[in-house]
């Protein structure tokens, strides 16, 4: 059942191909200097850095920069940016990229007034801050994480093999988000579909949990069945505007807290993925792409009824002189073949993860217990094998 | 397609049975005066007045009583509430009721600083408020309208008889709103039924437009089963927890824009049911449903694919050796059937309309142009003819 919860989001979303102008209504809001984070340098050869630095400008802004963002945002990188902030005393801090660039941002505006190590207090003790937070904008270049509009954030500690979320409240979620579905035309296929993996696999995380009614689920399967709809389009076409603003749109509410109202929700396909991505620093998506067919075949007699509702609501399997178990392995069946279609990496092998990782892989596996099935660590270890 | 779109949605949400306890959370944050907003005093026969007045006080505030708020406020009352606030000069308008007190409260927010007559401003003119705006909080006991999460507010002017409503923007939008689904258990039986027909409809309104594919339709979708689904369950027992939950859940996002995004929207349901209404001041909800099958069948053919949709997704019609228009009208016979089930007025005969009323319902419909067909007025004397 719904059960009790408070629902709050304050990010204002600017959503379409004009929506970057609307950078003017934002910055006159905020102080005059900005950290400009951003990752590789794509978004110089794309003209999305000239755009942005030309209205930061235009708005008398200060521009202090904040490059070299990696793919899984580091403590040592975590610290450099902390160190930018202070030094140039901040007002706003403007990512401009994707979820790792939101999360990172995330993570210094908590950790710029605050004193002790953001490692320790966030990340390893999960303290909400207690400090002066700096507001955070986004201009999101990629689709996945939904970081635009929660207060998650995603870092990794390589000293210690570990990849560690922390969903911070309200207060830390972007006041705004920029979304236009063209910044993410030029993104490599195997990165488009990493990221619609991610958004899936988000909706799959907080759906495969409960037993009850919930309206969260039928917004859920809504969800799912227009990813996937779209995800087909995209494959075919990743110009296709439609599809990759509905995969867009898509991203920002599976993850924005709305879905996971009521739910316990699972996680485990994120824990196993993210330890194999510690070990390997493979694609966020494709880690939880390669380790979900073994986890939910696993668990699919733990949820059977789930598993069951999820092959006749998304994926439109006939029900019709089938046993419950023959209706849920058909739906496991359609996920596999779409997400092979779409060209998905189903090993972790593939991934770079060998068979002597994966005792490791499955120490750095965090067990929660949302979801069907409590895992034991015998158990880690054989869906890590069946992944590799 | 999703095209170019902003959202905010600043209001935050307390929901479950032990929510009204988070006013203790939210009143700090506003002044010492409360203009405590309600309607015909039912609230103090089920015990929710003592305990929100309980917490008021609790909280240090000076209670200043705005009473009699009435199913469609008027702008004689609306005036009485401006005077009142003005009166003691108020800093938190606090409303105790259903969509009714929740619109009224977001139009005294509006107008106490305000030098202008709110009706020519805000619902003749459609002006956006260029004064101070009142915070507003909402204790919600009627679900159905979603006015605790959106900017909406419908004002009756009795002497003109318009009944006319202003969307407003995120700065009117409900600073927090306790959504406690107990709270909604002792509703009679007529006006819950009428409250579930019209989360029903304003999902239906948003849904029948357009041809293509978008995230709204999927996410109306999964809104429009969970309310059949929940209502079935809250006529058989209105004091289910779980389905009046879910219900008051898929009221608020229903209307709070999140499925209007991308769309041109209908809403000739609500032009027609509102016109009824202002001649045999029936029920909302239930005005709503009597006109609905005739209009839905009317406009079928202008909108096949999306009534064919309608059936598959919603009310899980076979397609299977059908033509379209078959599908579509075993959608619209789904509908119908549960609509009876529910026990809604079909008829607006049945709501107090007669034959000769038709001609002046007619004049006072409202034409809409984002639905699948424009109508003409002839369209519309025949649509209430067939619904009489």
């Amino acid at each position: 059942m719904l059960g009790n919860f408070t629902f709050a989001n304050p990010t204002k979303l600017y959503f379409g191909d004009d929506s970057l102008q609307y950078l003017n209504d934002e910055l006159p809001k905020y102080g005059k200097t900005v950290q400009l984070i951003y990752g590789g340098g794509s978004i110089k050869k794309n003209g999305i850095y000239d755009a942005v630095v030309a209205i930061l400008k235009a708005n008398g802004k200060t521009i202090v920069e904040d490059s070299g963002v990696m793919p899984n945002p580091t403590t040592e990188k975590l610290k450099e940016g902390i160190e930018i902030a202070r030094k140039h005393n901040v007002d706003l801090l403007l990512a401009v990229g994707g979820g790792s660039c939101c999360d990172y941002a995330k993570a210094v505006s908590v950790s710029v007034h605050c004193n002790e190590d953001p490692w320790e207090k966030y990340f390893i003790r999960f303290e909400e801050p207690s400090c002066k937070i700096l507001p955070v904008g986004c201009v999101l270049t990629m689709v996945g994480t939904g970081s635009e509009m929660n207060g998650g954030s995603v870092i990794t500690n390589h000293e210690k093999h570990l990849k560690i979320g922390h969903v911070f409240g309200e207060e830390v979620m972007p006041k705004f988000a920029i979304l236009n579905p063209k910044f993410t035309f030029t993104l490599p296929h195997k990165q488009m579909v990493a990221g619609i993996y991610d958004i899936f696999n988000h909706i799959c995380e907080q759906y495969f949990s409960g037993t009850d009614d919930n309206t969260s689920d039928y917004l859920a399967e809504g969800l799912m069945r227009s990813v996937v709809h779209s995800s087909l389009i995209a494959v075919e076409n990743p110009q296709d505007y439609e599809a990759r603003s509905n995969i867009m749109w898509c991203a920002t509410w599976a993850l924005n807290t709305l879905i996971a109202k009521g739910k316990t929700t699972d996680w485990m396909v994120h824990m196993l993925g993210q330890a194999v991505g510690a070990y390997t620093d493979a694609t966020h998506g494709m880690t939880l792409a390669a380790v979900s067919l073994p986890y939910y075949r696993h668990i699919m007699p733990y949820g059977l009824a789930k598993f069951k509702r999820f092959a006749v609501n998304v994926w439109g399997v006939s029900a019709e002189g089938k046993t419950d178990e023959q209706i849920a392995n058909e739906g496991l069946a359609k996920l596999e073949a779409w997400m092979k279609k779409i060209g998905l990496t189903l090993k972790i092998s593939e991934l770079g993860a060998t068979p002597e990782m994966i005792e490791g892989i499955a120490d750095a596996t965090l067990i929660l217990k949302g979801g069907y099935k409590v895992l034991e660590r015998p158990e880690i270890v054989q869906i890590l094998r069946e992944s590799l």
